[in-house]
């Protein structure tokens, strides 16, 4: 085990080191002039989006109790490399076919935007892959994601923005699609359990994460105005909602933590991708009341027949709280194009057509790649870790303050 | 009991449901168009009175050792309520008067100052009322604070931006005037205490009132600029007189965490009032040095002598953080005003006069309606819950994480 | 004892009252008008650093297992002091060199820019000094600082913003010079040690350290956009190079959480004297990567060899946090400029010999005065603190929870 263990820790230093060194390379080769001098994003937009994904993300998985260290340094680490990895691939794009380069904010925001995808796809296999396999899992989602943004742009006419909301569903399908590769944990795992404490931290990021929602829905939308004001009223509406199902839907009729923690963000995932449009807050307030509806739902039936049946661990809920909501946004998303438009039908179906086509395809590109990786994860190269170290920080971090307890 | 307890999930499970139909089908009606199209308030200034007040209030009052759960909980869940209900009340009384609608951003900003009020007012009954009474309160308070507001600026001609900062004073009593009506928690209770981390949660959440409070004193302000400047100094010195105090009141010469919980954001209470109207930093700086020497002295004296013959129990110490500097500020905005304008007696008298009125009027309509609605609260409807329940997480929370310990 | 804590506990009541009132005099007299009436810094900016400072370095430095309360307590009251004394100071050095005034935002956030040498360099002797001792340290400091940029700015024709970036390095060697003259803990100390819970605070406070460094590093520069942009690289590099140096260095190949709560910020404060002058982007990551390893060799350098030979104790470990990234920055800074240049040879030298000298002046400034401050600190007259009781709140904090446990 030592010596296994010497070779893994070496295996990492040196792939980061590699991947950092590839890194800088392109960037000399790729950005050397700094793109448009005016940037369509102010710097404060990008803090909360930054913020939002570095803090709220990381704190937002810190509900395990032994897995707090991992949850918020492996986030940030996957942040990073994701930005830098995004924005050098941007670059390559730009490059192969000729494009201008966009200005240095708006890259690294965009780039910021897709690693969201990352980040929730290590929701799913959270506490079961070791560093090597989440770098690895970054680097070829990031390329997945954008390839698929790119068909998405290229041949279905949709806009760079509204691509770029199939983020949480992708992320979710790709995250559940490698999750179905490693084995599942014990379900008497004394590990896989919050305390207070831990729960606590999470609520913290999920707070974090209510508050900047806004900022994400808004920061890459044309009306940006609009996209503030839905998001608001979605997500109030679906933090409202979440407290009223938890208490109908558990078993004494108690709140359950983990529903508030995936509930309240609902309304801010399903609003997405029709936040800069929609017209009237009521209509985003009722999708955000449905989103929240749909994750609870969700959650309860794929705890008792879906789950046990597909045999798919999904340790932070990654499926009810980002795929559900954001299968209902793009759904919505149809929906009101269709009633915007309904008096020219042709353009309509031409329209929901590629809507329904960039969804599949999104979809199917995800659960597809996401499948590929899960394989290549479990290779013995990247040394898969045993179930019975599953959840435990121990295994990848010093403890100098063991005897001193939790 | 069990089936007692079924009956309350099931109200307040319903009671949600029914004020968001209401809200969505008046939402309907009422906000069709966007008002204009400018806002007077930038979105950083919004997200920073967002932030403050799910945030920081949340985990400000997290400071009790079983209530962490709920704290933060139940704040998000009133915050949302009480912004979508003030909008509603806003958009009423703007269709009612056939007055403009004001444009969205400024309507949920100030939907969420208004909102304070019911958080400060939530922090008096901390821990002793259910989620139901919770609800009733905020849906109550948002309507009596919305008409003390119309009648002080209907009647008693104050601007809004004034009679908005009204906010603290009329939460800290009206929540007194609640609290007066349920029964007190054995002072020997156990729950009713902190410990080391919860009250670090607490000064984190502290820290981030702190940092905010500046713009919840300028979003609304007309000299922006002004309101932030004396915002921050006021804040400083109540800060530093607050470690100073501290010291020197406790009884072996200690710092008391309450105490600076408390005493740091009294400068920022007293001096809201005034903020916009202050014009050198060295009055500012008084009024913050005279804040937090209200605010501790004020908690001395209540915990000796005025709490234990009121019979008024207050968990968050609502009285001296909110309650005693709001009255130090609206005493010192009448000072200021009539140094200011001491050369045309008439005119002196004329706004003493109105000042004093509306700051009277506030308290009593606060007192007078909280106690009605502390009354109501007490119905058997609502299913007050015992003294032995007090402070307890676990009587609203699913806890499948019991054996592990806190 | 207890007749002489009684006196200790006066003097730090006495002192902050002396302090706060000598202040508020002085602004009495020095800023009666506001100057300029359009600020070059947003409000956004400042309320970035402000959070920062107050919230980040707070928490950053929780990572002690009983010192929460001091942690964040005690850096509030330092922060406002130190922003108040260096306004202070600042205004009287534009009355005596008879200057305008800057505008009042300006002003408030120069004074915190500032303040953050006292921050870091209390992190040197963190749970080491009284509260009388920090305060007077922190006087002191804000002097001597405000005194070796203004030899900086007027007699080696350093910019304002420039000798600014010293911040980091002045604070560092203050700090270390100052606690070479305190007893060092003995080395088993048993609180001098962190549990799982308070890293996890401490991790709080790094990310957001790591999220506002680039408010930082561009808040008073004058090509703020590349400033941002090359101190986000920076810092991406560097958290990436951390995991990998942490790795390599620690004994059995798991991450350290000390590297990565030092090391994620060294590119940020390498990059602080070059933010706004780098041209690309792969020059500030090269730059982020050269400052992580200096850093995490660095700190096990030291370890091992170099602070058992100096007997320096450094609790948080500032010296491979800022100094040596800070030494780093001012030493690329210099290489830069000679690339820049290098066509005229004359200037260069002119330059290279002036920005050696403001680094070589600041430092042997820090060092010398640190050491004066350090020996005037333990006089008698401030109640030095015995060794058995560093690190440890309850002396003074009131703990009523003391049997709850941690």
């Amino acid at each position: 085990m030592s010596s296994n263990y010497r070779n893994f820790r070496n295996s990492v230093s040196w792939l980061i080191l590699f991947l950092e060194a590839v890194f800088i390379v392109l960037y000399f080769f790729l950005f050397s002039d700094d793109g448009a001098s005016r940037s369509s994003i102010s710097y404060p937009a990008f803090q909360d989006v930054n913020h939002m994904v570095i803090f709220g993300f990381g704190f937002f998985l810190t509900f395990l109790k032994r897995y707090g260290f991992s949850s918020t340094g492996f986030n940030l680490l996957i942040v990073v490399l994701g930005v830098q990895c995004s924005m050098v691939i941007e670059g390559l794009l730009a490059f192969l076919l000729q494009r201008e380069n966009e200005d240095s904010l708006k890259r690294i925001t965009k780039a910021t935007v897709s690693t969201t995808a990352v980040v929730i796809s290590t929701g799913v296999v959270h506490g079961k892959t070791n560093p090597l396999q989440l770098i690895v899992m970054t680097v070829v989602e990031i390329i997945v994601f954008r390839m698929s943004r790119w068909i998405n742009n290229t041949f279905l006419q949709i806009p760079d923005n509204i691509s770029m909301m199939h983020v949480h569903l992708f992320g979710a399908y790709f995250g559940l699609a490698v999750s179905s590769c490693f084995s599942e944990p014990s379900p008497r795992s004394e590990k896989n359990a919050s305390t207070v404490k831990s729960e606590l931290f999470s609520m913290l990021g999920t707070l974090f994460l209510w508050v900047f929602w806004p900022s994400f829905n808004s920061v890459l939308a044309v009306d940006k105005r609009k996209a503030i004001y839905n998001t608001y009223f979605a997500l109030a509406v679906s933090a409202v909602t979440a407290f009223m199902l938890s208490v109908l839907t558990s078993k004494d009729g108690k709140f359950r933590m983990t529903h508030i923690h995936s509930a309240v963000l609902a309304g801010g995932v399903a609003v997405g991708y029709a936040a800069h449009s929609v017209e009237y807050p009521w209509i985003a307030m009722i999708l955000g009341l449905l989103a929240s509806l749909t994750t609870v739902l969700g959650s309860c039936c794929l705890e008792r027949c879906l789950n046990p049946a597909l045999k798919i661990h999904d340790t932070s809920g990654v499926h009810f709280t980002f795929g559900f909501p954001g299968v209902l946004g793009a759904l919505s998303q149809v929906i009101l194009l269709v009633i915007k438009n309904w008096t020219n039908l042709p353009r309509v179906g031409y329209l929901v057509l590629f809507q329904v086509g960039a969804f599949c395809l999104t979809v199917s590109v995800a659960l597809l790649t996401g499948f590929i990786t899960g394989l290549i994860l479990n290779l013995k190269l990247f040394k898969t870790i045993p179930v019975s170290k599953y959840f435990e920080d121990q295994f990848y971090w010093e403890f100098p303050h063991l005897a001193v307890g939790f």
